[in-house]
């Protein structure tokens, strides 16, 4: 079995016993059919589409208590619990949503959605188009983040919910948290955005360029035509590995791994597994491709490299409509979305008259911090949440 | 033509006229053959070598002027200069070497060699084994940091220098200064180490992996035995457009490139280029891959990550032998050699008892700061030389 943390860390999040509550148990996801088009932001439109979905707690009777939990990158729909009592994975953000947890589902009514352009149930790219019967590859509109967000809005809207309690969200989900916020002030009470930025900065960019790169040099893409078993994984996992590095701190890499060499060396050759951080981002590449659709990746990256809230304007301006109470947190080992680029956030909220506040997480464990239970982020979510009422 | 630098600057290091002293003028490289064996550090051994070099300035009677300047990973023995008056590019570092520059012509004696398993004129991986007459390929030994430096040393002792009065570089090139003065303390007075470590971090050994497995999984790497002229360029450019982020900075990105878009769109369809950052690395993988060698490639990053100058032991216990005086230089926005990493260098030598110094540059240029023309690198370089006389 690989270890993939030698100090005892676990893969699955689940190294939470200190923290509050209970977890959510058994779990299904649900999918719905909107026999509609949807138009997309930069042109093109689909017949129709389906939004994969799953819900944890009760839809009160007013439909005032929903919180809307917006995925990242390679995130989706399975926010918490499990699929069966044998799953070892739990959803993504599993330490955070139950009973007793910070999004509590004794109170609240917890949804997670595969945005759109998604590979994980919801329409995207890898899905058939009904006008042809094959996949849509690159024939796939064009995607931004807004468009993400209409697609969720209009399942929320379907679902019979008129206003969130909340929308919250890391990363890409921080980006959509925001967007939601701006596009639709009337429909969401509060904003919760962490480890973000209002526009992807230029290195954010440089790597997701170089992980496109990779996929789309590899000879298996075949110009987004691939057998849905048989595509560019090279470039793909080569585009996840440098991702991931993206994702972790220098401080944790070496506290993980440091410069331990691999007992057993799994590839031949000199160039095989020499160190335990090549094992652990070959596995890490390995697996990512098993359960991502290259396409997808193509154009999500891209949407969130075109993410730029201001659109060249003040940042405050883009946040005049929003009428939500507005908590942003950074975490001070993020180098992607570093913590000044979330003050600035909450700064130009404040600047625009909002009800905003920020919280700095002191974290080693760079972006991915935001996944990771941690009684701070835990309090300040709770907190907050509580404070709105 | 490809503008690199949208805010004046220039891609040929030309833009120093603010800097002290001249160039060197035209230069031409020579070739030294070693017709006898070479053992490598981790086992095996070619049967004879050449390294290939170039020299500005002159030897004195005594030989006792020579500066041996050791190259970071794309570099090469080209350090400064021109081969014709039409050149485009200078050397490397052509800023630093000249009559009247921090390492002065008109004083010293300037080597600059190209590293055993590189790829610019030197024996390596692409070079024909005598003994089959078809390219090494993967049959060229393991190499490390001390096999590179055991072959400059060769070549100093060949061109007649029993010890040089300074060994410097940056990155890769300070590793090696730091071995030169631990290896051989007789044979150098002074050591300048810039921007480097003395021992491969984790994050950076990750980095490495990923430009790896990109080489490794393009199909046209066949295992090492690639033609010369069609080798797996794809997998290569990739690995340097990772590389490349990785030597400058968000700030510097930030700055040069923004979120501009490019006017026109070089490729085609959907992920074509959009931001002229993504035309600035590509740009730099194509070019990489018109001057490097794939198999070097995997060779040197290879002994970079290998590289670890206390080897489990205590740092000031590797410098107890170093006779030489030291300088080391950190640079403020390095993140790939940060300088905590170069001023724990100095440190550990203060700790052996050592005459050691460091200065860290402010610069907003990332880890290439070190290339770059800077008023304070140069007046720490030439203030450091100057007191040691």
């Amino acid at each position: 079995m690989f270890s993939l943390f030698p100090d005892g860390m676990t893969d699955d999040n689940t190294n939470f016993s200190s923290l509050e509550g209970s977890d959510v148990g058994l779990v299904s996801c649900s999918s719905f059919a909107f026999n509609e088009p949807f138009s997309f932001e930069l042109g093109g439109s689909i017949p129709s589409f389906k939004l994969c979905y799953e819900t944890y707690g009760k839809l009160n009777a007013d439909c005032s208590n929903a919180i809307l939990v917006c995925h990242a990158l390679s995130g989706d729909h399975h926010v918490a619990g499990r699929y069966t009592a044998e799953d070892r994975k739990p959803g993504w953000w599993h330490s955070i949503v139950g009973p007793g947890r910070p999004l509590d589902t004794n109170r609240y009514f917890v949804l997670g959605v595969n945005c759109i352009g998604g590979c994980r149930g919801s329409t995207g790219p890898g899905s058939v188009n009904p006008l042809t019967g094959s996949p849509y590859g690159l024939d796939f509109p064009q995607l931004t983040m807004r468009d993400m967000v209409r697609a969720q809005y209009r399942l929320v809207r379907a679902l019979g919910i008129e206003r969130l309690h909340a929308v919250i969200g890391g990363s890409m989900g921080g980006m959509q948290s925001l967007l939601f916020g701006t596009e639709y002030p009337d429909a969401v009470r509060c904003v919760i955005a962490l480890a973000c930025a209002a526009r992807q900065n230029t290195q954010a960019i440089a790597f997701n360029e170089v992980g496109r790169i990779a996929i789309l040099q590899d000879p298996g893409w075949q110009n987004g035509r691939y057998p849905v078993e048989n595509g560019p994984r090279a470039g793909l996992a080569v585009a996840r590995m440098l991702a991931h590095i993206t994702y972790l701190s220098e401080k944790s890499l070496e506290r993980r791994f440091g410069r331990e060499r691999k007992a057993h060396s799994a590839g031949a050759g000199p160039f095989g597994v020499e160190f335990e951080v090549e094992s652990y981002l070959r596995h890490q590449g390995h697996s990512f491709v098993n359960r991502f659709d290259a396409n997808s990746y193509l154009y999500i990256t891209k949407a969130i490299d075109r993410f730029d809230l201001a659109g060249g304007g003040a940042l405050e301006d883009a946040f005049a409509p929003m009428k939500a109470r507005a908590l942003v947190v950074g975490f001070s080992s993020d180098w992607l979305y570093p913590p000044a680029q979330n003050r600035e956030i909450a700064l130009a909220m404040l600047r625009a008259g909002k009800n905003a506040a920020y919280v700095e997480v002191d974290s080693s464990d760079g972006h991915d911090s935001f996944l990771l239970p941690s009684p701070l982020l835990h309090q300040t979510v709770r907190a907050f949440l509580d404070a709105v009422g």
